[in-house]
């Protein structure tokens, strides 16, 4: 099967639109997660990221990508200002209104009343959670990380889990397909998933 | 339906194996691709990834996590050696062998061999492709952040991009769904995807 191919110099040159189609679909499946905040004046926010990435497990690390804030980025204000956020995947039946989570709303709109997703504050958590996840954890920022493009990396500790039950296995395993969490790639496509399979720790002394 | 919660002590308290699943659950799906290096003595590596991610188009950008360099990091150490390596997206045709790749094989043993894909070479670029692979592309170092628990992220820059012909639409979209990428979840869970729809890009005046 043929390949097409870009040099180096055709990405520079290339037109701006089809390279944002193309650079964004060269890293596979994305995770599709909605990061609730509240601000100091209880002004809450909910941002749709495709950049959430694991770090650690202990401590208990997650991380994303927070565009330039050359301009109003109220996820990454919220979350300097209070240092705490949840993130919130997304399933099947609410992916149309977490896209539209991610239209550029007035700070002093809500995107939960927008696009009609429930706010859920769960004990003395002071972020909002999406009602709605099936799988969903809050995180107090721990520390950032300015990139050469001006975005910036946000790196959280996990404070709190929520999971519906019937999804967590006994060894702490959350069965993504059976609870409808969708994946994305490039900018704005949705997939849902099919289970392959799980595969036992990689010795080298297994066989192929 | 019911919720299982997990506390912040429960966490920092949790069984190591079950945090270890539960928290690598929790971001939702994840890209799974191969890093293809080769250090300076013509050795080469290929190393299984769950956590690419896009960081920017202009320049274009993409980022990675890498585990501590506490014991041998094969990628880690070629990258810092040479700052080339690729990228290659896990079609379902091979991820069995991608999984295998995870393998800590000792540094004179490359996974290419073991796991039966094929090196490939693009042009003058020093670093490994994965010849299987529909979606792959070559980057150069840009730069590193060290993580409080010892991680490194790696930003590079997209310097060469190989996409089989028919997955790429006039607009620069590949369609993921029609190459058979994979996606995962967890440390080993794998899946297969299932086109849902792409949606317009969000404005506040859009309708749900």
């Amino acid at each position: 099967m043929a390949y097409k191919e870009f040099s180096n110099q055709e990405i520079i040159d290339m037109d701006t639109d089809y390279r944002i189609q193309l650079i964004n679909s060269l890293g596979g499946f994305k995770s599709i997660c909605l990061i609730g905040t509240k601000n100091q004046k209880g002004q809450t926010n909910l941002g749709l990221f495709n950049s959430v990435f694991h770090v650690g497990s202990a401590p208990a690390l997650y991380g994303f990508v927070c565009r330039p804030a050359d301009r109003e980025r109220h996820t990454l204000e919220n979350i300097l200002e209070t240092k705490n956020y949840t993130i919130n995947q997304v399933q099947k039946s609410f992916y149309q209104k977490a896209h539209q989570a991610s239209a550029k709303y007035p700070r002093e709109v809500s995107e939960f009343n927008q696009v009609k997703l429930t706010e859920e504050y769960i004990g003395q958590l002071a972020a909002p959670f999406v009602q709605e996840s099936t799988v969903k954890f809050a995180l107090e920022l721990e520390e950032t990380h300015s990139l050469l493009n001006k975005n910036t990396i946000i790196i959280g500790r996990v404070v709190h889990v929520a999971v519906q039950e019937n999804l967590l296995n006994e060894k702490g395993f959350i069965q993504l397909d059976q609870s409808d969490t969708i994946t994305g790639s490039g900018c704005d496509a949705y997939y849902q998933t099919q289970y392959l399979e799980r595969l036992p720790y990689a010795r080298p002394e297994n066989e192929l």
